[in-house]
């Protein structure tokens, strides 16, 4: 297998191109990767696929049939290397091997440790020219939830959060909802929509009494593309040591998963089948939340958004549990006396902060998304 | 006089080479508005000048000079509309009549509302065509204090804010200077030498032992362009209420302008001569702010930077006295328990917070520099 081949132009264009039909199953893939391909033969694309939905064919499968004969020689650029083994679906390589590909370029390879390689292998044993590292940077993008679980075994950890300029949430009232624009809020909508799960404390979704649902209605230009019943939902976990959520509440009206974790307190309650019980272990009386996302990731939930208050977001961020924050920021001031926007133990030198580095900053509607990475060197 | 005439290609790229021009003012002409010349002669241009400090020659004698006989039967193309009264230097309509120019262009007309048109007039009657609005938008940006002094009788107001991105300044220790990185701290210096006068309140003076000046070593790029000798250091208006000044502080040491700002109260202590005592109305036992910029947009001073605590820059922003806001925010959480950015009466309803509008977000260095305006509602 040559992995240091140097790409031409061309190559670049195509995988650029498999790159973009990929992102088209952005908000229907989870928990499987986003995958897309692309067969080019005498310099035409003859065939492109992307992976729509887990238990649906992938990328490959879609990219051979529309190819058809046109793929016997041809070149196949994938965004992930090809699977070699037989999954709800049979082996991409294998399908490439029959279809008589003679090339295969792959942007990255599985980011799983166990099978790297072994598709790439696969198809070299078969006298199939291969590589990979094309664009190898822009495909991890696609897949950061599902790379995440692979090599950590654990998912990848957004943190939603809103606040005005001044970073204050809420006023002491308690009125807080509208802090940020509807834009903004649509925004949330799509990103719930393309996570696994959203995560959320006991205590917040009774204060709000949160759906924490994604609303076809709300997702603004998203909303002509699926219909409400494509929507995937995404499961919604809730930390709830104490056992105070009630049936009654508005979250459980929508028949999708809901998992409320706890440390091994017995339920007081009756709950509707999508709800499911899971303990972890405790730390200081709560819920331990680095063993939650070990579950979480057994679960096969690569990718989760943490929409909750300031307390559960500031542990969460205090454990260094956070891999990327969302932050929407309204142009307003509120003055200080109000509430936090996360809540740490006190600091007492600067260097205790937990250090980010930004990564986007978009306009959404009147407000600012910023977004951030925790700093490698935690 | 024409005023929608409409304007040419060349006249746009001509007009933005004059503004080009002005902007080389930035760090000098205050409190002189920036002002940027070029002549066109059949299509070429035969002289430029732009305006460099209070008491220099103004950017249309610059140009004047440089396209000598050439100016004849030329287009001068005119940041800002040629002035038509002696002050320091003699009127410029009169040294574009004298030159024999065909056509003035002026981007804007005098901003003072009792001159405006003048020195268009004098050129009209002169026989002179004469058009003005022309990047007008752009040539506004130029001299916002200059426009704001004049049309409003007060200065065009920033407030720089620094803070980590859940909107801290410092902890409970005290420990806050180094919040931002040092790229944003040269960006500060680059504000201060912009601005005609800082404006800072005793207390922070105090604490931080300020020197409110512009540090030649610290202003990054720029200071390749000017000597130490020829960066103008702002006026230093301190207000004081309770004479808690000393003249021991760093802030003494440098012999720049120094104003202290109070409501009468005598001062126990012997001041150096750069440093004048001003009294202003009182509002609740304070300074009265609105006052105060009354006070001095009446000095000259058009633009003027808010670098303060949280206290002081809370009440200009409470009073929508503030049209700017300069925030640097750190990528750097530091939890709810620590220092607030601005301390503002608190606020029951969404609506009485302050509300601003994002203009511009860049990165300098590590952190983002979030510019805001005042919406107008207020």
């Amino acid at each position: 297998m040559k992995n240091s081949m140097s790409f031409t132009i061309d190559d670049h264009r195509f995988m650029a191109r498999a790159i973009s039909l990929a992102k088209k199953g952005h908000y229907t893939t989870s928990p499987n990767p986003r995958v897309g391909c692309v067969i080019v033969n005498n310099g035409k694309i003859v065939g492109e696929g992307f992976h729509q939905k887990a238990g649906e064919p992938h990328a490959e499968v879609y990219a051979l049939r529309a190819a058809a004969k046109q793929a016997e020689g041809a070149t196949a650029y994938v965004t992930l290397e090809p699977c070699s083994h037989f999954g709800r679906t049979p082996p991409c390589a294998k399908g490439l091997i029959e279809a008589k590909v003679s090339k295969v370029i792959a942007a990255m390879v599985d980011p799983n440790p166990k099978v790297a390689g072994s598709g790439l292998n696969m198809l070299n044993e078969a006298g199939i020219e291969t590589a990979s590292g094309l664009l190898e940077t822009d495909a991890k993008l696609l897949n950061l939830g599902f790379i995440s679980l692979m090599e950590r075994k654990r998912p990848y950890v957004r943190c939603k959060l809103a606040a005005s300029i001044d970073g204050q949430t809420a006023m002491a009232s308690g009125e807080s909802q509208w802090i940020t624009s509807s834009k903004a809020r649509q925004d949330v909508q799509r990103l719930r929509a393309q996570s696994c799960a959203v995560i959320s404390g006991a205590s917040s979704v009774i204060s709000d009494n949160a759906k924490m649902t994604v609303r076809q209605a709300e997702l603004g230009s998203l909303n002509k593309q699926y219909s409400e019943s494509e929507i995937r939902q995404p499961v919604r976990i809730i930390v709830d040591s104490q056992d105070r959520l009630t049936p009654d509440l508005a979250l459980f009206e929508h028949p999708s998963s809901i998992i409320i974790v706890n440390t091994g307190i017995e339920t007081r309650h009756q709950w509707p089948h999508f709800v499911k019980h899971i303990q972890v272990k405790a730390q200081n009386n709560k819920v331990d939340l680095a063993s939650l996302l070990s579950v979480l990731a057994e679960l096969g939930l690569n990718d989760v958004l943490i929409e909750t208050g300031e307390t559960l977001a500031g542990a969460f961020i205090e454990q260094n549990l956070v891999d990327e924050l969302i932050i929407y920021q309204a142009p307003k001031l509120m003055g200080a006396e109000n509430k936090g926007l996360v809540k740490m133990p006190a600091i007492t030198q600067l260097s205790q902060a937990k250090s980010f580095k930004f990564k986007e900053v978009t306009m959404v509607g009147d407000d600012l998304k910023i977004v951030a990475n925790l700093e490698e060197s935690h």
